[in-house]
């Protein structure tokens, strides 16, 4: 039988890394971005050569492209690896380019994404039958390590992938699961978008170390020197908030240092030492400044739609209003309006019922 | 005409110096502290070796002591230099000692130092006549330079002295100038309080620094080095607030930019900038570890009495509430409850009229 072909929306590091080892699987892969830089590396080399833990070899794509028309000339399992606040913009382009049985998995989604495109969708005319759904967190630790060349450094044990609604969830799960069998369904869209830690780990520790990253241009190491006892408390705090979210809407979920121990293998009793444990960790550097994507994906794509899918369900949310607070001063930016609100994903004046039921209810998973 | 006896509750490093400043100055100098470690050297060494900018001399005081009741055995004018977090336990000790024509000055108050004090003293049965009143500063910058050895770097320009109520301003406002010429009266407690600066220049950056100062133990100059351009937007983020809260209730303020230039000749157009021109600032390490007053004093009573009183005024605080939240989760204790709020105060279930009823309007004013 002969495999489907798989299109790839973002060609950054994520992007190039699925892209090769797809191709390497025996797919037809098509890889678009949006920015021509982006792309011109492997146009010119004529594919991508692949390196690290998962394979060795020179994947040729079947087309590499910044036209949205010839990436999705063909119908093929659409995987957007983009940061999240590019997901609008692609959500918007391709609207009137779907066919009504595509599939679209965000890998990962962050907070809201599925549920953003589905609004997107509504209000630009995609097909009704186009499935939508989003993963916990991109498969691969990885970097683009030279002009057309990228690194696999590690693999995610688990992948989880839900649809929005959750019925839909097989339909996309299946493909999924071939090229990575690690893959995983789970509850729906709530449980993808608040098991999402990247804003636990990220926003308060660059808050805090604000003066340091700029003083220093980031001269420091962002978990091994930047995760202080104080710096910890709020990181904590915010997991709590998290937590109590994810139990008020029936998700299953860990605090981050139960998903450090169990995804990371980290070891010890209090978070620093939890943190400086992960050898994943050790070698990672603070942001050079305010403009990260430790601040600007993760505060309006993260602790945004997580404060607001709060206020539905009732959970107070002081520590990440307070973040979220503090990044849009400091971004000179409203990040409670530009991020990812309840408007911008569809959920304006629905109850915590109407929400479950928006979101495919707790009936479907493979555990 | 004989001069009065100065009582001088607190033996720290202003205390030290305006105890004998005030002996050299021809006055009878009581000076009082709770700890035997204060004063001991002073008692060892039968006075208060004074040096700086204030004079040079050997300072004898009438009296050294740890016991409230041999500190307050005669009548005088009584200056309260103590830390802000120590008020409420003096003035618990002091209540039943008093005359009904006794004299306090809190010098400073922090922020609500005057109504704390008259809050207890009702509670506490302290004669009626009292007054009790605070200036805005501690009118040196100094330093214990060594054993009975206080070295004046600096005195403040202006002082601020006001009572509660302020007609009783006059009182207090008469002994203090002769000491120091340089005091004048300012419209009430409101106006002491809601200029203290300590809190709009402390808190903030010692937050957005907390990783910094936990890692390197304050390696680094608190104003020179970690009042980045970030740190500085939460800074004017929290006094526009303070300034707001000050227009609200009709008090006249400065922003923290325009008093960096009036009382330390600070210039520049940015307040980083600003901050890095005033000298006084540059050698100013960051504090070793959370456990500072720039925190321990600066929060509790500093933003938490005004974010408090801005409730009464209905001026929304959301930075100082934010910067208290997360000051609260790193020291572990809620401020809001441990701090002066408007229980406190005494200022429970007062409005706007009440409140400036209550510190004796906007009437009294000397200038």
């Amino acid at each position: 039988m002969e495999k489907e072909r798989i299109i790839i929306l973002g060609a950054g590091n994520g992007g190039q890394a699925m892209a090769a080892f797809i191709s390497l699987a025996g797919y037809e892969v098509v890889l678009y971005d949006r920015y021509e830089e982006a792309i011109a590396p492997i146009l010119q080399k004529g594919g991508i050569e692949l390196s690290g833990v998962s394979g060795k070899g020179f994947a040729r794509l079947v087309k590499v492209t910044t036209d949205l028309h010839e990436a999705l000339s063909k119908t093929g399992l659409i995987l957007v690896v983009l940061p999240a606040f590019a997901h609008a913009y692609v959500a918007e382009q391709i609207a009137p380019l779907l066919r009504e049985d595509d599939r679209i998995v965000l890998s990962p989604g962050s907070t809201g994404g599925a549920l953003e495109f589905r609004k997107i969708f509504s209000e630009h005319g995609a097909p009704k039958g186009v499935k939508v759904g989003e993963t916990n967190t991109l498969i691969y630790a990885c970097r683009i390590s030279g002009p057309g060349h990228v690194k696999i450094l590690g693999v995610k044990e688990f992948l989880g992938v839900t649809a929005l609604p959750a019925t839909d969830t097989q339909a996309l799960l299946e493909p999924l699961k071939e090229i990575y069998p690690q893959t995983q369904a789970v509850e729906n869209v709530l449980s993808t978008g608040l098991n999402n830690m990247n804003p636990i780990f990220h926003v308060f520790p660059t808050l805090m170390n604000l003066g340091w990253l700029e003083a220093t241009k980031g001269n420091f190491r962002f978990y091994y020197e930047g995760i202080t006892p104080s710096v910890a408390k709020l990181v904590e705090a915010v997991d709590r908030e998290r937590m109590m979210l994810c139990q008020s809407l029936g998700i299953s979920t860990l605090s981050g240092m139960e998903w450090q121990k169990k995804f990371y293998g980290a070891k010890g009793n209090v978070l620093p030492e939890i943190l400086q444990s992960n050898r994943a960790y050790e070698e990672i550097q603070a942001p050079s400044s305010k403009e990260t994507r430790l601040i600007t994906e993760d505060v309006p794509m993260g602790l945004v739609p997580m404060a607001e899918i709060a206020k539905i369900a009732g959970v107070p949310t002081p520590f990440m209003d307070s973040a979220i607070l503090l990044a849009s001063e400091i971004m000179g930016q409203d990040y409670r309006t530009t991020g990812r609100n309840l408007g911008a994903m569809g959920l304006v004046g629905l109850n915590k019922e109407e929400l479950l039921r928006r979101v495919g209810g707790s009936g479907f998973s493979e555990h």
